[in-house]
């Protein structure tokens, strides 16, 4: 047998995800050539400031605090992005495609804004970009909607995409504590940024939700196309009221697809999942994602959505495929941007009258005659029918809490009736608004 | 451009699964060739009998009833053995590999019984074996396992692999009906076999199990290494006790290997999942594997586990994977047998101190005074501590129905211990052994 290849790897960024990455392929390292049949070697890494001590001790002649010289460097044939952000991130990612790599990347933000002209660089140089790490950790989404589930075409997809989120939403069911509470104690974990907004605002989740409708759709949809909505709102009230219901809530990303009408639609919103359905019950910093084909029905994939170990072993993963590609020439056969994706009738995005469902609706009202029949004309007025009302609890003196659920309505209607319910005298503030997640299974 | 390469598939078998492969793939077929970039094309069928009617119709000359002749065409670079059984369908998997063909098999049976030589059969010619369709249907677990989670080790994998068995516990559950009428009604509406033996005593989760434990382990395990116990001494006082103690009961593939000491143990019974696990969930037809690699954590799959279309969508996945190895002369880089997973050193069968857990008994008794004495003293002998103890309802007049659970405890004390307990003179019935399946998640 002749001397198996080398294939070179340098990381750019050796954080927490990077130094978990080199960690672990070191240990598996063995292992992992044996199968491959071409040795695996971690060349080099880049590290933002070159003083600061790591868990990982790697080398002081493999590191180096200059990204874009891995990214340039044709000795490496897989570079992993590690580095997040998107300004230095997409500077390396660019350069090392266009010198024909393969790019190992997490970056969600990165791909949401830039993936169009990524996989387009890619295309044009040869290079692959691959990206199993940026949707639910480490759980191979990405590579079940692209090969695993190869003969469908997926009408929906819905997913617990934010550990944070769903942290800090399990705390508040178990302890009964309000939102801000613990949201301060998940920052001092260390579970919660210290600016949180990209998780709880829904940002992170809707980038995610941009990686895999492109996956899923061939499109790009970025979050301005989106409704985007997070969890900050949410009070004990409300998990109170859905549970009563029979409802738990998760901040669900929902992708859409109508084939017929070649119509998709991505939304990022708090919902309401019937209790007996299997995401009703991940919980913490789990992620999970159903996804419904037109050929095999739904599957449902659940696990470890962020953390070093399993960010890591989604790298991994890439890392193999890409060494895999790396030791026969060959490019992944199902990689969107480079093929049929692209070249296929692209979808148009859904008008909000086509976003149905059913709706709750939390607001507060003055504590007089005559209320909820104008609650009720507005909403008649566009057509959306109460399927309940519930008046649970005193609020403040002479306010009163409303809680309406509605029969199958669509957005349009409902942000109409949100605006026209808030300009009403008689609505102290505005109104709530959660969807109920009655989906197929 | 030049012109895309034909890839010409043949199928050995052309019942339920093979019109669904045949009908999804030629939907889908457009799609598929533009991201492989070859022709995709169905050539040849073989039927068992060339006279039946059929929902699928394909033209006639595509038709034989030779399955060999398809195995042996060498103008059929993938054949799918979807025939069932393990004679012919041995023969076909054996012949298509000794020409060099990629071989796409449902088959769990075959593989379990006949792995090792396919594999080997594969290795020698330069023929390859693909089989996501022989565990949990349309789930993509084999894919997960081989490739999505590439950067762990197992240390434990356990699911609900039989749709037939967890739809039966379910409507046992829903409806309160004893296990003899729900068989009953499952046979007629289809969803249980005349000869009902292979689902419901295990041995189809077995041969599944064997797969699992191979791909995660390297090595073939056969049914008569396992502990393989079945659903239909099940009643309907189990599923309320298990229930009235905070469990579900399903029947469960567990594979659990001990690095350390390096063994490996594949068993399979129905099992007591604590009711807030994702798993005691999982109702029907659906399968549901969880999966706990170093690296990641636990991973969990749920989704269709047999049907037409569910299979159909693993068959295709497989061979869209073949046609991508067959576009580019490129063997799939992590199919076990072929490499890694054969020289590492594969592990010993635990022994049956090693596999250990806490247990639920459920013995019928004389009712008489020292009868539980007895019963205790056995166990005591035994080293098997009892957690709890239940003597819940009037059995037939003279005896008592006795439900113990014990504390962490071990295969081989257990199985003492209900042998010594059968033989007790107080003892009316042989006694049933369920496992209480306190794992990790």
């Amino acid at each position: 047998m002749s001397t198996p290849k080398t294939i070179k790897i340098g990381l750019c960024g050796f954080g927490t995800v990077g130094q978990g990455v080199w960690q672990h392929l070191e240990r598996a390292r063995t292992d992992l050539e044996a199968r491959l049949g071409v040795k695996l070697e971690l060349a080099r890494a880049a590290v933002r400031d070159l003083k600061r001590a790591r868990d990982v001790a790697i080398p002081a002649d493999k590191i180096t605090g200059d990204a874009l010289s891995i990214a340039n460097d044709p000795s490496l044939a897989i570079v992993c992005e590690l580095i997040g952000g998107t300004t230095l991130a997409r500077e390396v990612t660019l350069a090392a495609l266009k010198r024909g790599a393969i790019v190992v990347s997490a970056n969600k933000a990165l791909l949401c804004d830039h993936g169009a002209e990524l996989f387009e660089t890619a295309r044009k140089h040869g290079g692959q970009l691959l990206f199993e790490a940026s949707v639910a950790g480490g759980i191979p989404i990405i590579k079940a909607l692209r090969e695993g589930l190869v003969a469908n075409r997926f009408t929906q997809i819905y997913g617990i995409l934010n550990g944070t989120c769903n942290y800090i939403l399990t705390r508040m069911v178990q302890e009964g504590a309000p939102y801000a509470t613990i949201l301060a104690d998940a920052k001092r974990l260390g579970y919660a940024e210290a600016d949180e907004s990209l998780d709880v605002d829904g940002w992170d989740t809707a980038h995610k939700a941009s990686v895999l409708a492109f996956l899923a759709h061939g499109v790009w949809i970025k979050t301005d196309k989106m409704i985007v909505e997070g969890i900050a709102k949410i009070t004990q009230a409300d998990l109170k009221h859905a549970a009563a219901l029979g409802y738990g809530i998760k901040l669900l990303a929902v992708i859409t697809r109508d084939f017929a009408a070649n119509q998709l639609f991505v939304r990022v919103h708090p919902t309401l999942i019937p209790e007996e359905r299997v995401l009703a019950s991940v919980n913490g910093v789990f992620n999970g994602v159903s996804v419904t084909g037109d050929v095999v029905g739904t599957t449902t994939y659940i696990g470890r959505g962020a953390g070093r170990d399993a960010t890591a072993s989604a790298v991994i993963s890439d890392i193999v495929d890409a060494a895999a590609i790396l030791a026969t020439g060959k490019a992944v056969p199902s990689i969107p941007g480079s093929s049929s994706y692209a070249s296929s009738q692209p979808p148009s995005l859904a008008p909000l009258e086509k976003i149905t469902g059913r709706y709750y609706v939390r607001t507060l009202v003055k504590d007089e005659p005559g209320v909820l029949a104008q609650i009720a004309t507005v909403m008649a007025n566009h057509k959306v029918s109460i399927a309940s009302v519930t008046q649970p609890e005193v609020a403040e003196e002479g306010t009163a809490s409303l809680i309406l659920t509605t029969h199958l309505s669509n957005e349009h209607a409902i942000r109409e009736t949100l605006a026209d319910l808030a300009r009403l005298p008689s609505v102290v503030e505005a109104p709530l608004l959660l969807r109920i997640g009655d989906f197929a299974e």
